[in-house]
């Protein structure tokens, strides 16, 4: 119970972080972990924003979304979350948010190149873009998700088109931390767009 | 009374946070909120800014703007807040902000695209622009925003030409959130608009 | 005393308030507020930063900038501020900053239109630059500061081409806002001609 | 040894600041500082980013980046800050991040020019960029690198290209200080461009 504590406050200080560093608005966004060792995460309740979030307002779910422990209705993304976790056994935490630069470029249905040095260190591949026409990703559009991480197991991100960040670690610190690289590159991929088309 | 007192500190929370994330500087904006079960607001007297605003700096008014209690002169935009109480009885708070992604957007007086799924899951229409010419909306501007209303009665948010954001929902940090996400909006929909002419 | 002491402490809050917005970096900027009644003004001394600053890093000159009390050099921008003490009676602080969207416009050597109604409703006037070939405003360049003046007694910023935004006001905290307001009203121009460029 | 406890607390404050200030994300970025009058330097350790550094999150090396003290690995740019030390006497602090406008105006390969008159008092050259081809500086980079402090020696900053920004100075809040402005000057840079190419 001390372990998923911990983890509950590590979910939480990811979403204070994302609010406070501009790539999360007051509302949208969810995050979650896996229970150590067995089918279950824990994931955010629908209704508060992530500067207000606690760790009381997480539940625990399996990974179809159904609730074991706790009050509150999981984030309508939980399905998603369940998905990855069961698919990608090294994966501990999921970071989802509407960072602006990265729906920007998703909005081409590109994939993000790794346009710096440090996001072709951290991350193994350009972050490939989902064309899901829904507000959340739907059973039908796991294939899609499955495709990537097959080509990319070690695969960190990918981008939502119209939509955002999905951003997978061993930990909830991590994730939110590769949501931020990933903000950081879409942003330079624009600046470096601008020096090139104003013929710099 | 302790509910007036709740009220007023949320509405504090909703102008320190609005500063903080950037949508409103020092200067400027306003917010209100609706006295439950009773033809009277609680509306931000003029001079003190939003991260300076503390909950003795909020006055009680009816919806014509009359003081009712309290020291201080209710922000110049009070009219605006009465009119839209009156007239959207699930209304129960007004953030009114000068965000600068979603001003720029307004100067071209078309309504602000709904360009991401999270702002289409959360507001029922695109945003309209409204063209007034004066600093405040003033009575004789209310059936432009009754118009509105009418067309969209649950509308979350109404954008000023060359002025700003009205934000409505049901309690203050909701309306604020709404305001975020209106900004996160028109900011996504320049950076689409980047993309889309630098051919990307 | 206590009156100066709270002055300082004005200040100081000024400047960290010009800091964590980001209208200035670490190194750079300066402030200074009247002394009530004297041909006296307290000014920040060189060598801290904004965030850095503390009411004991403050000093009090005369006009000319000659210490009177204090340790420490004043400001190189000293002589600025007892200038527009001198000829501006109703003047009691003066925030500079280099904020960016500012110093991107002024590049142009043009004024800065009030593009938004809040920036006439607090602005007597558009927003002058000056061109002044000098890392400060010199004793040569102090007719072109009299002009301006000259013109709009009330005026309540200026540009330095290259270099940032001049903010006067009756006191600190009002100086800095003004010079936000400033750099929003920048920022929306900077916004309003991408959306005007782009056939929005 | 209280010297050098006082050296970790700027480090970690200079980290703070630069995650803060939005000069550096989650991940990436690191700094160092001589230890005084001896062939050492303290580095950051690998592994936790710049918000989450703590004073025991540094270690202590000799110039080619061997432990001498402390636990964990040193950063992987600690050959880089070790050369700059042993070719710049009076070097006792190193910030590196990577800050978005200047990433961006390094893809161009050219200097970033001071556009403002705050840079060309504070930086006594402009700002050349290293084109690397490589995650970090190596050995073989390293003539590159006296290349440009030779011609400057009192360089206060470089950019590495698709990578981000090296800035030096006498202590850790003067190196991050001026990291800021390399980062305030790049974006000016950036608004002038888009002011002349938009015809302003």
């Amino acid at each position: 119970m001390s372990d998923l504590l911990k983890l509950k406050e590590e979910l939480v200080l990811a979403c204070k972080r994302a609010y406070r560093r501009g790539i999360q608005t007051g509302s949208g966004g969810n995050v979650s972990a896996r229970v150590p060792d067995e089918n279950l995460m824990i994931v955010k309740a629908s209704g508060s924003s992530f500067e207000d979030s606690t760790a009381d307002g997480f539940v625990i779910t399996d990974f179809d979304g159904n609730l074991v422990e706790g009050d509150g209705k999981p984030t309508r993304e939980a399905l998603l979350h369940g998905y990855i976790y069961r698919i990608c056994p090294h994966v501990g935490a999921v970071v989802h948010v509407h960072s602006p630069y990265a729906i920007g470029w998703a909005s081409t249905r590109k994939a993000l190149p790794r346009v710096t040095w440090h996001a072709k260190l951290k991350m193994c591949a350009d972050i490939p873009t989902l064309d899901i026409p829904s507000p959340m990703v739907r059973i039908e559009d796991f294939p899609m998700v499955k495709e990537i991480f097959d080509e990319s197991p070690e695969l960190p991100a990918f981008l939502l088109a119209d939509h955002g960040v999905v951003a997978v670690a061993k930990d909830p610190i991590s994730a939110e931390h590769t949501a931020e690289l990933v903000e950081e590159t879409a942003q330079v991929a624009y600046l470096e767009l601008i020096a090139k088309k104003f013929g710099l």
